[in-house]
């Protein structure tokens, strides 16, 4: 962003703002998530990464979406959160000696991630609505639902099974 | 964390690890709240973010009761993920004009804030439970209450108001 001037004016701008930032989000996961599907011990933390890298590549898709529907071009812009969020998955990844262990570490950063995710769709639905974009809500909706269905699946498989082996 | 050697070799380390980890970004938020209170435009939100304030500092405190109850030194260990989430924060509140839409990123940026917690919560709380640690789960599960308590009055001031007014 420009240090010099400010370039949020409306609700639009910031809107379309914080569209950017989710894209450049779901960008980052999509190259995060496969050194985390090489690093899980688990075969079934293995496959719900992969499923979650697949969905994922359909929220960049539907970004798109969204952003035509705006009639604004597809654009990503820095987001520090999930720079750091990634940063701090990788840090303690690269901190745990037992593979059970890292199972839990790794399931709790990925649901750091849908965390981020669900709250920043939340803020973009709400916007859309008061600006009159419902069709845009719609379609982010769409992803808020999978986010929190990702979410929730990885904190039944966590209780389940992964905190239980990792505990052992 | 060391470069030389893995640190964590247990969920009992994980999970020392994360209380470490939050005990920075409740810190963290205590110092970032009297910057977006001052910010703030609408007297409701600047009285939201002043309640929360306090709530973190209780936070604060009780993690140290949860350090003591586990028999550990209270510490807190470099965080980047709320680090990205409050210069994220900071970055987007340099760049907005309008005091109406600003306050409608504050309040986007405080519930970012809120998710990173309830998602360390959640994990603690999981992990405390799976190590016997039943006492300690019990004082992490009313931080997490209040966190996402904190999360629907916000969302609730967003849609009710702060949104209206940024779009007008």
């Amino acid at each position: 962003m420009s240090l010099f001037s400010k370039d949020i004016q409306t609700l639009d701008d910031l809107y379309v703002h914080t569209l950017k930032d989710i894209y450049y989000a779901e960008q980052k996961i999509v190259k995060a998530l496969p050194s985390m599907i090489e690093k899980a011990d688990d075969d079934e933390l293995r496959e719900g990464f992969s499923e979650h890298l697949e969905l994922t590549k359909t929220h960049v898709r539907r970004l798109e979406q969204v952003f035509e529907l705006h009639g604004v071009e597809p654009k990503a812009v820095d987001c520090p959160a999930i720079d750091g969020i990634v940063e701090e998955a990788e840090e303690i990844a690269g901190d745990v000696e037992d593979s059970q262990v890292l199972d839990a570490a790794l399931i709790a950063a990925a649901q750091a991630v849908e965390h981020y995710e669900i709250t920043r769709y939340g803020s973009l639905i709400a916007w859309a609505k008061q600006l009159g974009k419902e069709d845009e809500a719609v379609v982010l909706a769409e992803t808020l639902a999978e986010e929190k269905e990702t979410d929730e699946t990885l904190s039944a498989l966590a209780e389940r099974k992964i905190n239980l082996r990792s505990a052992a």
